[in-house]
């Protein structure tokens, strides 16, 4: 794998140096930290702060989701490894406006740990948290273990709901069941068509074999269901969407939004051909879509390969997800799907 | 290279019927074409219909720069091969609303002449057109015959400047103006780390060893100024920066927008890596960033790689640049960088 690339050991602050040369109307760096951004206009005076964190190498994922609408404060650690609990910790008394922070993160052990020891610092110092943790890999655990999965691209989702609740002004407690009701309506699969390299280590982090492919393997590379041959793309699609269909309960007339998510190498192209069955797969069931998300929203540097996301609507949910935000690392939003009786 | 595929064959009509699906708000299909897509709200009335295209395998381009405020119709071709004059000229038909089309592309032979024969075909309709094309790439022909060099990721500043101007409701001869400035104004260069593979041909469309990169590689894999060993992302963004900086009279104090696009396969984290010196170059010869816009603007596929143009400002274009403009295939538009003296 060819990087384009300093000292390997530079990678995450050099592309903290880039980002915030780049988007310095967006981005500014939290004070004592080595690795936490925070937006320029937060803390908003009454609003709820949001701090999330994670390894390195997933962009847009996790610095990506910092700004109006959507994240205050990311903190993040080397490559694929969690923050460290100080800077955590740091991120989150930077945004904090009196009214409490949440914290909202994927579903790893070290992350899970060093967010809990920060939540525990800021208690010390009088500042009020509360956590809610995202595990829709439906591949990680089977459904009666849930809380045990993995949080991956359906990320986008907890974030976008959580980010216009509190952009409502809402209460700790509110952000925090709003959020928790898209987590709880939010199942995703991934497959992966090639490994990434960890700068630092130099050399694939998994094999695959030229003709196969792994069916709900995680982003860092974490096992998954059945390695197979590599299908077609209707036939990737059939069997994610089965996966999915098969863990959360959908109905005729259900809404939902969908993300197909790009791990890094896979084109944009591909994406739209995975869409078209993941599309007729929801029309044959009459599920409506509300709206449909393509690109790369979580990915694993080099990574070939993708995931669909479902997020289950109702009144509220949808009112959220569809409010305004802005991340010059994101795409632009998608606009509404006419429904179609 | 593994693909997301059904039969390679049905690439580009699958890949349509995906952007369709996802998006029916958005695009949609341009009558008697296979391959033409349109703004829903197009044509505009009494706004200058913009037509562009190419061929496929570059998204977000050529499809992903349809949308307000950028173009109202693109025809598309095979993987790297230029769409049928038939269908071009059905594009623009479809999109006139008596005001004039404006032909914006990149320069590639095929294009241009498919495109001169659509404009035939309009005038014996009596539809006014006129033509602009995009050659930015300083690698692909000396200063002197700029005329000849390859269109690549510039076009995105070519199509904000005459989407906005058409916006304004400007008249053709208007539109093309500043189109013309931009094109004028705009300058690119390319490395590619690792090539593509067509779908339907099956091999990598070119070779390059375990530790070259070839600067000033086209988007198709033509050929560049020099393979060289891989560098360092400072090395690499110094040549490129050179390169540009030797074509174009900047002095201190104009005012750049800066385009870092990757190629395909590379990582959003690597383009940030090549932005810290690219800013840095720019900031010690104190040139002014008006914004730095990161990301896929124009991918070769999986291709690693990046590449950098710079359009240099007048007021008339800092304030065309600036312009709102919405497609869900590209990202959200940055933020303007603050004056820093």
């Amino acid at each position: 794998m060819k990087r384009i690339l300093n000292d390997p050991v530079d990678y995450v602050v050099e592309m903290i140096g880039g980002l915030i040369a780049a988007h310095p109307n967006h981005f500014c760096r939290i004070p004592s930290t080595t690795r936490g951004l925070k937006h320029v206009d937060s803390p908003v005076n009454g609003k709820v702060g949001i701090v999330t964190g994670g390894g390195s190498g997933h962009l847009p994922l996790f610095l990506g989701y910092v700004g109006p609408g959507l994240l205050d404060a990311v903190a993040i650690g080397n490559v694929f490894s969690s923050p460290p609990a100080e800077e955590i910790m740091l991120a989150a008394k930077s945004v904090d406006s009196g009214n409490g922070v949440f914290f909202l993160f994927g579903n790893y052990a070290g992350d899970v740990m060093n967010f809990d020891m920060a939540a525990e610092m800021l208690q010390s110092m009088g500042i009020q948290s509360s956590t809610s943790v995202v595990h829709d890999d439906v591949a990680s655990s089977p459904r009666e273990e849930r809380e045990n999965r993995r949080g991956v691209a359906g990320l986008l989702f907890a974030y976008k709901v959580a980010g216009a609740k509190a952009a409502s002004m809402a209460s700790l407690e509110e952000v925090k069941a709003a959020a928790d009701k898209a987590i709880h309506n939010t199942r995703s699969v991934g497959v992966a068509l090639s490994p990434c390299t960890i700068p630092e280590v130099g050399r694939p982090s998994f094999e695959l074999g030229e003709d196969e492919m792994e069916l709900g393997m995680g982003i860092h590379g974490e096992p998954g269901i059945e390695r197979t041959a590599l299908g077609t793309a209707d036939e990737i699609a059939s069997a994610m969407m089965g996966k999915l269909l098969a863990d959360i309960e959908l109905d005729e007339r259900d809404e939902v939004a969908v993300l197909v998510n790009g791990l890094g190498a896979t084109p944009l192209e591909e994406l739209y051909i995975l869409f078209r069955k993941v599309g007729s797969t929801l029309a044959d069931r009459r599920i409506r879509i509300n709206r449909a998300f393509l690109g790369e929203y979580a990915t694993s540097m080099e990574m070939a390969g993708a995931s669909i996301s479902v997020l289950k609507l109702d009144p509220e949910l949808k009112k959220l997800l569809n409010a305004p935000y802005y991340s010059p690392l994101l795409l632009q939003p998608p606009k509404e799907c006419p429904y179609v009786e």
